[in-house]
């Protein structure tokens, strides 16, 4: 078995490869969530100044990364590789801030368990010795995911009580070989999981299994302790895909009930956002981990956190094909 | 400086990851073209048994991936990562044939890059000790690419000259920590270039810049020799983006035109098979690294590549914003 492996799914990096500095932006309606303190910058408009509203998250992108490097001791010709991806055909978003950038890029798709990917091998780089200074970014946007995915936005098309809400936001990590903050200790990386769920509206179902088989292998991997966390987070699950994961994940024998968050269920005030199950989109555990959660590590408030971002897989080619939805969930596990 | 790095873009791997096996299939007018013999699986119909062109190109994922893993001495559960992508909206064929294979995915995209991309990344991940295992591969499919980047098969559109054929082609290299076979020695990965072509029926001439500045980045970086090499390939520049990257690279004082090919040139006989400026696809150079030079690398015939696939990074939505073509290349430099 190689050297930094730990079990069947999990490695244990030795050289604490460190989250240096983040960034976050989100739009508006993030912007008036219970989180909206945490976020570094809050959009006005959901445009950003552009012309569309992929060439604005194209932009959120391009600006976040900046923010998070400009926060390092770093510029960002000292960054050696950009990881990032977001949820548009082609990486639209990524591929464009990525050439205003003009650094090394190296694009990923993971639906949104995105940042827990790139965050996976952005740090992979720095522990492997091939980098001192990486960026893992991730991001969504409302509008530009719900024409892609589902209906034209001028539709006004109602939505089911199970759909989740897009986040328009977007985060940066920037993972550094030295330097001072949150440590990335281990590294458990998903399966594609399908369990038969064919609801594009109810992706919280389809997207849970793969949370628990990814965090059981996690815990079957390293024995670690769940009260040694502060806080187990997924993505974007929401409400009712939160309650199927910790009643499966019981039923393998780990209670999490007491460290557990979904990002998508803490962006948005439910009821008064009426963003129904919950927040999703890479976007959400990139702004909620690179602004809430880091935020937390850095002032010692919390201490040791796995974030598990979790994606649906399917395209609206295989969903017009009558298939049930893949999903994968990549965890990191985060400590000081 | 990270211990591995050899300059601004280039790195030096140190534990010698071996690519012991390949796969490679193909559709069958690839089949009927000048590399044939080097395939190791020709398709009789475009569909492979599916009921959709996606799912066809899924299938040929998953058995080149069950193929290369077989000709080597391991079994795919003791495959750690696959690290895999193709150009298919949220990676589609990928992302279910990952499912079937049950392994821990990294899904990745860089357009017709992405087999360069998918070897960067698994060799890295086994240099850096997380693994003894991993599996890189990449697809792309004439009938499912077509009617998604371009127009409905059914149309019977006319192509201009400057046009180049998707591959129907699939590859998958099975990279080791240890065994035999031909070794990646250092990786040069790209940023995104983009000099303003505006015309999808013409990626040669945007993609060949990005191809200049990887390849130019690698021999800066490295002071290496042009004539160690016994082959430079790119990927799918076709025979316009070709001669542009011999032209702009000789002005930047490199002269490549004794070792160079363009995968997509070799693998049809253009003027028979009337594909225009040659092949594209992620599925080009998959096809013809992981059959013809692969091959040829074992027997030693050949000890020194590059290969550098290419690829186009719009997006359809980008186009209709009249965006013009971003483009990236990544490098990879294999030696017995």
């Amino acid at each position: 078995m190689a050297k930094k492996r730990l079990g069947n799914q999990t490695i244990q990096l030795q050289n604490n490869p460190v989250i240096i500095s983040t960034g976050s932006i989100v739009g508006p309606k993030e912007g008036e969530g219970p989180l909206k303190d945490y976020f570094d910058m809050i959009l006005k408009d959901d445009l950003f100044g552009e012309e569309s509203w992929e060439f604005g998250e194209s932009k959120m992108v391009r600006e976040v990364i900046k923010m998070a490097v400009g926060k390092s001791d770093y510029v960002l010709n000292q960054v050696d590789y950009i990881v990032a991806g977001d949820l548009l055909n082609q990486l639209m978003s990524t591929s464009f801030a990525a050439r205003d950038l003009k650094r090394p890029f190296f694009g990923v798709y993971g639906a949104c368990s995105t940042m827990s990917e790139s965050m996976s091998l952005a740090s992979m780089i720095v522990d492997g010795g091939f980098s001192d200074l990486v960026v893992a970014a991730t991001s969504s946007h409302f509008c530009t995911a719900e024409r892609q995915f589902r209906y034209p936005l001028e539709l006004g098309n109602q939505r089911p009580m199970t759909a989740q809400w897009t986040v328009t936001g977007t985060g940066a990590s920037v993972i550094s070989s030295k330097g001072e903050g949150p440590k990335i200790k281990r590294i458990t990386t998903g399966k594609v999981i399908d369990k038969g769920i064919t609801d594009v509206n109810n992706m919280g179902p389809a997207m849970a299994p793969a949370a628990v088989d990814t965090i059981k292998a996690y815990f079957d991997d390293t024995k670690d302790d769940i009260d040694s966390f502060d806080i187990i987070a997924t993505g974007d699950l929401g409400i009712i895909g939160g309650e199927i994961l910790l009643d499966f994940i019981n039923k393998e024998g780990y209670d999490l009930s007491s460290v557990y968050m979904d990002c998508g269920i803490e962006i948005f005030d439910h009821k008064k956002q009426d963003t129904h199950s919950g927040g999703s989109g890479c976007g959400c555990s990139a702004s909620v981990f690179n602004g809430y959660i880091y935020k937390k590590l850095k002032k010692k408030e919390i201490n040791k956190v796995m974030l598990v971002s979790t994606g649906a897989l399917m395209s609206p080619t295989s969903t017009l094909q009558k298939q049930s939805i893949p999903s994968i969930a990549h965890a990191v596990i985060i400590e000081n």
